[in-house]
């Protein structure tokens, strides 16, 4: 049988998402704490490997298993054996044609900014710091060129694996709470860097460095020499992933933290 | 010439606040990193000693010198020498006469549970989990009892070393922001550990353990061993402290983080 499971994590603490050799990542913490479970060697999907230094509130994952657990194993349970930096938030099972990764309909990612003079001491890694000030009407609309069906090559990192560089982008939204502004962006799925790149840009455009409209001048040239530099991972967190309302996936606190949904 | 500084830590990286022997403190990282931009030795006084695990938004501290340095110094030079852990906010020349402990009028803390079936990855030593239902309004009702001046020692540390077990409470609201329950107190000073203690008491309450009238019986018997468990240090902040009007403190956002003022 296959489950699906929401995963939250502090990215700060690991090599990102994926297994390797010799670092710590997310991924083996979570199938070395499900296969202990299952008493099995348990193999994970995810819906977005996210790098290091990622955050995520809203990952999904989903494996296969024979062994028969009550839903709070695979979540109290499995919770007692992670580390302090990653928790499941949610269990359900799903049918064989559900897959993580190829089932999901759009990924929603936050970038958190803390816009002021000095730097941050909590969630010192849970954040990104610029000390200037950012003008984030301008950043909000200089955004709105990204909507809707685009090749995205110049938010592409050079060693990006994607078949294409087209992506379908729902909403790019940046607003401010108090000293903190979010640029809040969903699409259907992102190349490799591609919220980090965007983000640098916008960044760019908020400090005025450069105008609104480059960053539709940079959408059209497809070309990522072109665009500003790739922002920290710090403040990013993967917070949702969609799927067909057929899996009645169950809902969680998008967050990071105290930011409304 | 005496200088004031507002001052941000995670409390999770360090063993409270004053400066011991073996184990790393905020107030020895603070004061090393003043010694080295004034150029001598550096000793601080702050408004309120927190214990270890304990953070703060606005801890204030006082010290003296006779080294010139421009404001920044102050604030961006010792933010580079400073762990990430530990920022100033801030910074203000004050008179000789100003103390920031002795002058404060008010410290004001806010307790942070996250009240959720599953615990938390993210800020997970920076907020207290709860997995019980608390009812927000029965500790929020309860507490009220508390405000005036009162014999607080149901609610004080045995090792708590204040001349008097009197303390006058200005406020204490418990509301809720989605998973979210902050406790935000006010008193013109606090005894060891008495947060923590009336936390512990206010979730008691909270679950259903104890009725609402019980806070207020706690209150008169004046014996500690009554009342519930301390609670855990991991979601307490120092959030604010008052001083008078004619030092003209800068004021700096309450947080911790998203939380409005």
């Amino acid at each position: 049988m296959r489950i699906a499971l929401g995963v939250e994590y502090d990215g700060a603490k690991f090599y990102g998402w994926q297994r390797q050799r010799d670092v710590t990542t997310v991924q083996e913490e979570l199938e070395k704490a499900l296969s202990k479970i299952a008493n099995h060697p348990v193999s994970v999907f995810c819906a977005g490997r996210t790098d290091a230094g990622v955050h995520g509130t809203g990952q999904v994952v989903h494996f296969d298993t024979d062994s028969i657990r009550a839903d709070r194993g695979w979540t109290l349970g499995v919770n007692t054996i992670l580390p302090d930096s990653v928790a499941v938030t949610w269990v359900k099972h799903v049918p064989d044609d559900f897959h993580a990764r190829f089932s999901a309909t759009a990924r929603r990612y936050r970038f958190i900014i803390t816009n002021s003079k000095l730097r941050p001491a909590i969630l010192n890694t849970g954040l990104s710091h610029y000390y200037c000030d950012l003008d984030v009407e301008k950043m909000h609309q200089a955004a709105q060129c990204l909507i809707g069906q685009n090749d995205f090559s110049s938010f592409r990192a050079a060693h990006c694996q994607a078949n294409t560089p087209n992506r379908f982008m729902h909403f790019i939204n940046v607003h401010r709470f108090n000293h903190f502004i979010v640029i809040d962006i969903q699409a259907n799925a992102f190349l490799h860097h591609m919220v980090r790149n965007i983000a640098g840009s916008l960044i760019a455009i908020g400090r005025g460095d450069k105008p609104i409209e480059w960053m539709a001048e940079l959408l059209a040239q497809r070309d990522r020499t072109l665009a500003a530099e790739t922002a920290k991972p710090n403040g990013l967190y993967l917070v949702k992933v969609d799927y067909p309302d057929k899996f009645e996936l169950p809902t969680h606190h998008l967050g990071p933290l105290f930011i409304p949904d």
